[in-house]
């Protein structure tokens, strides 16, 4: 129910589209299949079959909700875009899943939205009071009204009136009776990549999706690009002021798909550099590097063969965990991290490990594998982290957890170190991290990334977003 | 999907609303059971808790879905409003479901409506050209919009605003976190009544939802009024022309609840009286009279008292279907008419037959029952309608055929005696229908009731309805 | 689950059979449908292809869960048979719904059954103590598994061998890979009948499953008699010692649909006649007769007919309670028997009002409707059944309530007139009862039906079953 | 439907039981959760609660199932029962899940069983022909039947003298109202330990199950030994003649879990010694060492250190499939392999990629990886099998293909090669897979493990299974 006004949503998304081709929305589920990573709440697919729009938005998986001719044949058409959305909490609420559409007086409007916009509350306030009504809680909404409501003639104008109203990080593929539109924010904070399958451009959060459907790829969008696909090509414009690109960190650090592609780089080789970068920095005698599954694997072979030592599967991660025992019930909550963890004694017992993990958040499940590995009989347990420690929430599309429950933003490294039990907790140093990501340092007048989670150094200003947070905490 | 621009939904409904009681929405499940018969398609109960509004929209039946304490606790609160809805054709959509809602600037609003505007398409099309977004194929959400997008200060003066725009035929129930307002449309088409449950004010459809939750009638809500119900009292204003009433001489005829009061009698009188006059008008030698069940019991007991030919239920229906078998497969759909129909031949065989119903069509059931009355072995077969033949469309929240399909409109009664195979076929006249209403003749000048459907004479323009169903038929 | 070792099940059901025709499922489909008066807790059919047995069961009426193509489909073959089963209690279970069936060395075999078992508890232990395996709870396995441990060669044979063991009520359609066979006990207490579709063989419960598809009604199955039916023709073998038969009255009373024929009459002819008789011993000054819909509408009919008081609705029945509310929540059940039944005031206030029912059981019905008619303003209530007082439990296969809930069991007449409330509460006589079944009287030497629930008089013993139900009230 | 004779189930599946603790129900779900990589299709729990016995079945996973306080306080008790069950085919069959239950004269009897029966098809024809009735097409319900028709008095004869009677590869966990029973067949083909948690004794497939818990191990059961838990302790009985043990060599190659323990190692560790050995078998100049996920890693890891060449995540696996797309649309088939697995470019363009996997079955999806590895750019691409080619079905409760489906069985080395597309292919031999598994060699008089698929020589007699199988395809 769409009653309560002061809901926030916090997602990272992936989005997709496909113009002009033979069985676009089976393409586009192949795409959103490969973007799952990015959202596992739901996902929707709006189709254009030439005369009219198709849209079905389905709580779960991909590959449990499209994967059958019956859905397939209600999305007909040559154009379609897609969207998969995460999940942040026990509620979620099918009319938030997307791409949304409207019909406007021009023709039907279908927008995914991958962001979070940061000037939500009083961009709502202000179309409400001029008597817009909201179906969602969704901060994309905002974006359909202000285009409905532009008293621009045309489409891309209105657009534009709209997205000079917005502020935050936004990735979004929209679709019309005649155009397939990409955009990303000044900041180009989220992904968006270009791509060619046979001749028909597709966009996409990553080029994992171009690998998917065998499509090539083109090149990014740029920060602060709108690109406009028709019948007779692909135009951009650049409707805002021009500044240097700041792509969020996190996509690298742990986000995107290992094998998406960015500046030339598979992710992984990005994640792997970190892990060497740590063992650079931490000269550490053990026996056995053993990464905390699945984060820390790519890391962990970096620091092994970094450190030269071994490197072995000392803790087992379930593959039955995931959509299962997400909410277990009292009875069963006592067994804790085991349900998804299990030590391999074999590689544990009388050894010196090195755990690895690419980030540490509420420190929680550090705290219990530490446990564990312990009980399984280490005699050293050490945790290296391959990012440096969060200090702040994102609120541009990624669901961190507020100020007062980051670990890192109220301890210091002795304390941390306490808590999560281990003989020693090491971080990768900002600078390191700028290294693994190909910089010889951080650029402080203009910094190559968002990183605000490690330096609080916001790019696009988040005052309102604090200030409604306060008051939802009263 | 909301997608198809054009989309006309017609629906008969029933609404419900009661202020101030514990229980609230219990007693709005309770009053949209007994109410049931006015829609099957879906039920929607929204609350109100003092702070928060809640709403539950559900396919199927009141029963079906409401009747549990998981449901009714998700719906807290001392007033709600709820509706039930009619089933027009196989797609239905959960959007169209009632009580709409929408949160307005100066706060949440709740609306259930019965009954069917005549404007939609102009005020839709002016409403998008300046920027609002629709969420659904429904004519209420216009009297949302319209009530969003006015200019004046106090909810009051907004939905007047609203309602100087629409026309039509509507009864509306409306929820705002301070109010419970029951609206009639100037002919006062639709049936809306005031009652009284220990202090609590209750609005209703018909009175049968006053008797279930054991409320007091009070009064009808006259046309073209509007009562505003608050924590201090009813306020009642009438914002249009006064003109005399003309409510659906249908809601008598077969649409209300038999045990519903209507001008102090209830609506099983009324049927019996058309029955009586029908037998007044029509002398025919008979051995028995037997109602097509259920539609034609009340008259053919009239009939039967008033010619002393023996009634007989000699036709059976059965019990189980209704929601079952409503789209029978190809192999079964053959078997036609005696899924729900069976003769009792005992009653039949050798017997000149008068079968009464309370209106014809299509005339197609008409036709099979004569059929299978024949079969049984009747002598002659008689079939006596209850009203005057039906030659022209609703359009005002009805869902009658198109002109086309409507067997009156098509064929003098020698042609239809032929189509549905009786040795005579009768109708009541338009005369002897305003006699067994209680009136000694219509008044051409100010007809008693809507009662176009027999005449051809409009009360409401339908002007725009012609030129929209004309469009999408070519 | 199968594990509860004392499990009673008491059913009244519907079979349905048909041999040699295109379409089998479907027109088992059908003649269930038209059963489902005799059990709506769910239904199943099993179907042979001349290679293959397909079996579908289902909880839900037929209608809901057969009637579609794919359902059907899964149902091939020139033969099948059907079941429905009535729901006794909540926990209903899909294991005890009925056809059964068994691959035995000799083949398939399904067995569909009504009625009930008296000598269950002796026959199941022995056989568990040999070493058979009951997957139900089901009196009907016991006749599978008597026909699986047979050492006889011929199937006919194995299937004499367990009537042979068995005492009961039960009128069984059985299938094999080369036989549609039926099958009465020696009573013929539960009614089974033969038609013919175009020549194809029909065995049902009821003539109106016959008249549902189209077939000649041939002839009633005989008490202790067993048809075979095979390519080759119909065989009647009679097993058992032949005495008269002795069907059960309440088939007429209550149980049988109004249009199904027994004895060249229709079960409306009979139901009319009692009310007949009841009019004819009770002479009451009254001015309405109003049925309790739909049980009493029948006798209301012949009541009204023969003291000339005129016939009025002054009861109405939701046609929307059946399926629903069946379990309502506490915060509804207060609300009691008006979810289903509603008054029409204008047939009974200020009226001296004879109410019409075709039974009393446990007489909580009555008294809620006797009060709501004097609340409605009448003057006099008398309330009229049309039958016996019942004093005694079914035990052959219709649910009836034990001797410490069957009010008739417990109390007077007076004591019973003081609980349900009325002005009066009379009942037809037994030889009333007799005589409107058209017999000069009953005849005490040999009972021409199974009456027992009215005089105590059992036909077969039950003193197994009352060893039982002591022991499990202990 | 249980109709089709001569169905054959071949499963792999998991086995748990715990007596006298509280919440038995609970830890039974977690010890299931722990198991479900030896079966998905589903699960069942069986609990007694000194009463009664209660059992749910459940087709998917255990943690969808059973992680809800709903259904564990259905299984009330402080002994209980599980199984997890592998999907063998697309038409999986809720009645063939397990535990099976059976009310004996003696009391309830559950039992879980993993592995198969050899000699099913005498069995059942035999039980069949003198009257028994099965209900699955399951060989544990012939172990049920023989126990059932067994003369013997006291359960643990009867016990003895079904264990008699059938043949194949068995670990059973039983239920009665007094005991828990485990049982190993003579070759101790599948695993069964014993456990204790804090005093309660466990029985389960793998220590993993112990793990998850919090129960120590205590030891194995023997092969032909059968354990009896009741309240005054274990028992422990060898019914047949002692025979040396000969466990399934497939479940430390590639079925158990990485984190169980046999022979006081983790199975991670054998198969990292697999990987070792096949190394020192096949020297082969690469620059990179790339598993196939999850199934090829550990060896992977062991192959890497041993050859001292790069290990890397070449190859990326969806977590998102597994559940979904098991059976796509055409029209998503046609993407194939890409779905599960996805390259990582930067680990494979321009290198001479190892890739490793843990055995090769039909070849198939080596063939897509393969060519999919070469599309990314490697310059050669080895294959390296961690253990023999399976040349011959598995017939003990491995779900393996035919003959005619099996790659190594039909082709030889250089074909095979040409088929999966690779620069060359390479197995472990048999010899160096004993020496991974801690032997010096196989002992060919007397083998350590059962290794048919390698070797052709099965233990048990398997030539009613060809007979069957032969007709079958007929």
């Amino acid at each position: 129910m769409y009653c309560k006004y002061t809901d926030r949503i916090k997602d990272e998304c992936g989005v997709f589209g496909i113009f002009g081709t033979e069985e676009a929305s089976v393409l586009t589920t192949l795409g959103l299949h490969s973007l799952q990573h990015r959202g596992q709440e739901g996902a929707g697919i709006v189709s254009f079959d030439g005369k009219n729009f198709h849209s079905i938005r389905k709580q779960g998986l991909v590959g449990d909700n499209f994967n059958n001719t019956d859905t397939l044949s209600q999305l007909p058409g040559k154009t379609a875009i897609g969207h998969v959305r995460y999940s942040t909490t026990g509620e979620s609420k099918p009319e938030n899943l997307q791409p949304l559409f409207a019909n406007l007086a021009i023709g039907g409007f279908a927008c995914a939205h991958n962001g979070n916009l940061t000037n939500t509350f009083s961009l709502k306030k202000k179309l409400v009071e001029s008597g817009s009504i909201f179906q969602t809680s969704s901060d994309t909404e905002i974006i359909l009204q202000l285009v409905a409501r532009s008293r621009k003639k045309k489409l891309i104008d209105k657009l534009r009136d709209a997205l000079s109203q917005i502020q935050g990080a936004y990735s979004l593929i929209i679709l019309t009776n005649k155009k397939l539109i990409g955009v990303k924010d000044p900041f180009g904070i989220r992904p968006l990549v270009l791509g060619d399958k046979n001749g028909s451009p597709v966009l996409a959060s990553e080029t994992c999706a171009l690998d998917m459907i065998g499509a090539k790829y083109v090149r990014d969008i740029e920060n602060g690009e709108i690109v406009i696909i028709t019948e007779s090509g692909l135009e951009s414009i650049k409707p805002h002021k021009q500044i240097p690109e700041r792509p969020c960190i996190f996509e690298r650090i742990y986000f995107a798909s290992p094998d998406s592609i960015v500046n030339n780089k598979t992710v992984y080789t990005y994640r792997k550099a970190l892990g060497v970068q740590l063992a650079e920095e931490n000269k550490i005698s053990a026996d056995v590097v053993v990464p905390i599954p699945d984060s820390g694997v790519s890391a962990a072979i970096g620091f092994s063969q970094k450190s030269s030592i071994p490197f072995e599967l000392g803790i087992i991660r379930s593959h039955y965990v995931g959509r299962t025992f997400i909410e277990p019930s009292q009875s069963i909550r006592q067994f804790g991290v085991k349900l998804k963890h299990s030590v391999n004694k074999s590689c544990i017992e009388n050894k010196r490990v090195i755990l690895i993990d690419d980030s540490i958040v509420r420190g929680t499940t550090a705290n219990k594998i530490v446990k564990m590995v312990f009980e399984a009989g280490a005699k050293e347990v050490h945790l290296g982290i391959s990012c440096p420690p969060i200090k702040h929430p994102d609120f541009y599309g990624i669901d961190t957890p507020n100020y007062s429950e980051l670990i890192a933003s109220k301890f210091n490294l002795e304390d941390m170190t306490k808590m999560v039990g281990a003989n020693s907790l090491f971080f990768l140093s900002l600078s390191g991290t700028y290294k693994a990501m190909g910089f010889n340092e951080r650029n402080p007048k203009s910094p190559q990334f968002t990183d605000h989670c490690f330096t609080g150094d916001y790019p696009i200003d988040i005052s309102e977003i604090l200030e409604i947070n306060s008051k939802s905490n009263d």
